[in-house]
């Protein structure tokens, strides 16, 4: 390697391989320092957990969509697309039961005037007393029951064992219902009339369009509708960083199949969602299935399993797949007046089909692979760095061009401007190379192209491939097949 | 050719080119009928002006963000990508001026009840007046001052001219004044302390995060941010089938420019843009750029042009440029108290840059594509069709796989599979071939494939494009190269 080349050797030779501890104020530092993820509205002090994509979070945020987007709807033979409004007929929300039911259970302390959700309470009381054991229960009730207590229940549990605030007192208001759809005003009056909310979820968006579509379509049952969409939930505590939001996006099918078939397709869902989440590069070690106990199950549902994933405060849903039976179309049905029923072409036969529904959170999906891909290593000699070892398919750039001198800028960016056509691909002279690998390191670029002095006379440049810091030299011309036979387009 | 192939080469020879008279009726029954555009809660009776993008118009939408965004963010050296929230701290939008001047003056008729925009009436009845002339003009006032006229000089002015309601009466209430901005709250009460705006433009989430893009991607001036979203305004009188709604989605991107270079780079982007719009194909002579008067000015912009669609109801907007100075920085430098400096890393010269801001509307353009692809052809012998002659960038499918019959499924899915994992593909067997054609032709798919009882034998299918109607034998082996080398990937 000639001196005028790129990057150290040795470096490479002496990576060591480091255990690292995953904490979540080092994600969000990398977020903020990187600009993946900013605070929203920062400059006024921000927005009660609002957060804004930044260049690099907005790249990720949009692979994981197109990806999604390509394994679920483009490329599955089965699937079509939607994409339907935020703000829908309040009378979606009347018959989906959100109106009347989609609400939190308020409480306020009587001492210290701080609201709670009085389920959060019972929940926390139930595993102090149980100590963490599994399947945790107290006085009667299991954990995993307190999410579908009736009010009068709950209110009568935290009497009955004298559930203190934080503060120390323990008498609380009356249980206030709590509806946690945002709710806007529609036209020029603020009448109830004109009430109109934004979707809590973007189901409900594919439920009322299920007939349109198959008439234009022409689908056979069975057949899905996949939809990305911001929804939104006026949630009493969100929190996390970006894992509860009151504004988050969803990546939700919709798989219309016949009732006896419904069983069968769940199965197939669960296993295309986990080889889906396991193929971006997840370690399967940080992801499980929870099966919903019975008495957990919505009212909706006749069986749902959430996938979990390992994040540094512990178990979270990052996705989950519900048997919906028949429930929302035969709501819908009746409310609306208009049939919903399939008629099957072969048969005549008319029916309401079953529907099993696979959904994602785009920004718990971009948590988890963050999390799962950040890893601090020791490469010896007192020397360190941080590396987003992030699947090729979701990192925010592919390629970096780098020149080893200013004086090298001309050549580079023509490099840049050339592969930029293909590949998303990023620019950066600013620094020594050392210091320029560690900030493609940090962000998760698979490939930094380096100009050095000898590329202007032999029209090679030096790849540096980011987990193993192997590099190699190779021609401009070869440079566009090198990376795509690595990275796809 | 074998009676066995698909097609009929007498259709591509009496090819007749007519003129097509494009309606919004047929636009609207092509979008219901084809699954590009449904009403939204269709089986709730709607729920005013607003749409559901269909497995066709999603595909087609989604084609435009992205080559938009590949154009204006990923492939320009000078800009970066951003995905803020629609929900802001509302003091972004005091700051903004939405809060105190982003509305519209309503007036309603005492004698029917009819609310009116006051502008609107007085717009209408000048154009009334000077019958359609240029420059428009009529009692002192320009058709294009109209909209920037005080509230005080409108009541008066239809005061002086009696300017009638559609009903008769020339009688109307004082000027109400009715903020566009949907307004929602946030928390466990409806006080006023909670209320936020869902957001009228994506544009001030750029600007709050000025700063934090700078710092993160160490960008020099000039250099540009640009951001994809849904934006809302309560509109009073939205309309025109997706070209007015109250929920719309934008492609913004706000350029940071030294002052003095601001002219420069608005020529820059003004050519950028034109080209961009064309090179998608969209007939030249149905375009045209419209300069704003000094009098039609938004209060923040220095020079404002619109780009303009000959729609069937007239010209209309579909993209505009703004020269917004530095006002939007120095107001939110001045409500936030943080300064919104850039430093130059030449001079360490401090100051507040200049922003031209080329704007999108994402379903104006879907509008405008599909009404320019549009095309009613005289095939000749009593035989006509509608084909969409969109761009094959822009269309839903690049290819659809068809078999001549029903025994050739399983070949003919073997090939779909294939194509699908590389293009946007369809598959469909429910029919003759020429009325699969015809299918094909009305939702603008480039390229059918057809597999007929040869392709068992030869291994080779035809390969019909959509425009010439012009048919082709090819090997299945280099199906995709063929498809790739016209279409791209």
């Amino acid at each position: 390697m000639s001196k005028n080349t790129a990057g150290n050797k040795n470096i490479a030779d002496s990576k060591v391989a480091t255990e690292t501890k995953v904490t979540m104020d080092k994600i969000v530092a990398l977020c903020k320092g990187r600009g993946f993820v900013f605070a929203g509205s920062e400059i006024y002090g921000g927005l009660a957990n609002t957060w804004d994509y930044g260049p690099l979070g907005v790249e990720l945020k949009n692979n994981i969509k197109k990806l999604w987007w390509a394994s679920f709807v483009k490329q599955h033979a089965l699937v079509v697309g939607l994409d339907s409004g935020i703000l829908l007929n309040p009378k979606v929300w009347e018959a989906s039961g959100h109106v009347g039911g989609f609400s939190d259970p308020l409480i306020d302390c009587k001492g210290c005037k701080t609201r709670h959700r009085a389920d959060h309470l019972v929940e926390a009381f139930i595993q102090r007393k149980s100590k963490g054991k599994p399947n945790a229960e107290y006085g009667g009730v299991a954990l995993a029951a307190v999410a579908t207590m009736e009010d009068a229940l709950l209110s009568k549990y935290i009497a009955d064992n004298a559930i203190p605030c934080p503060c120390g007192k323990s008498e609380f208001t009356p249980i206030r219902k709590f509806n946690l759809m945002f709710k806007t005003f529609q036209g020029v009056t603020e009448e109830s009339a004109d009430t109109i909310y934004m979707r809590p979820e973007t189901a409900q968006g594919i439920f009322v369009n299920f007939k349109n579509i198959q008439r234009t379509t022409r689908m056979k049952i069975p057949f899905g509708v996949g939809q990305i969409g911001k929804a939104f939930r006026n949630e009493i505590t969100p929190g996390n960083f970006i894992f509860r939001t009151r504004e988050f996006e969803q990546m939700e099918l919709e798989f219309f199949c016949r009732e006896g078939t419904d069983a069968e397709w769940f199965t197939y869902w669960e296993k295309f969602c986990n080889e889906w989440l396991l193929s971006l590069g997840v370690r399967a070690e940080n992801l499980r299935i929870r099966e919903h106990s019975a008495d957990e199950l919505s009212h909706y549902s006749k069986r749902t399993i959430d996938f979990e994933y390992k994040f540094p405060f512990g178990w979270g849903e990052i996705s989950g797949i519900a048997n919906r039976t028949d429930y929302d179309l035969k709501a819908h049905e009746k409310a609306s007046g208009i049939s919903q029923e399939y008629i099957c072409p072969q048969t005549n036969e008319r029916f309401i089909p079953y529907v099993i529904e696979p959904t994602f959170g785009v920004a718990r999906l971009f948590l988890m692979y963050l999390i799962d891909a950040y890893t601090e290593e020791d490469l010896g000699k007192g020397d360190t760095r941080t590396v987003l070892k992030l699947h090729n398919a979701l990192a925010p750039y592919k390629v970096a061009v780098l020149p080893l001198s200013k004086k090298l800028s001309e050549s580079a960016r023509e490099i840049y401007a050339d592969l930029s056509k293909h590949f998303s691909a990023t620019y950066d002279e600013s620094g020594a190379i050392g210091k320029l690998y560690r900030r493609q390191d940090e962000i998760g670029t698979p490939f930094c192209v380096t100009v050095d002095f000898d590329t202007l006379d032999d029209g090679k440049v030096t790849v540096r491939e980011r987990d193993s810091m192997k590099q190699k030299r190779v021609a401009i011309k070869s440079l566009k097949k090198y990376i795509e036979d690595r990275v796809g387009l």
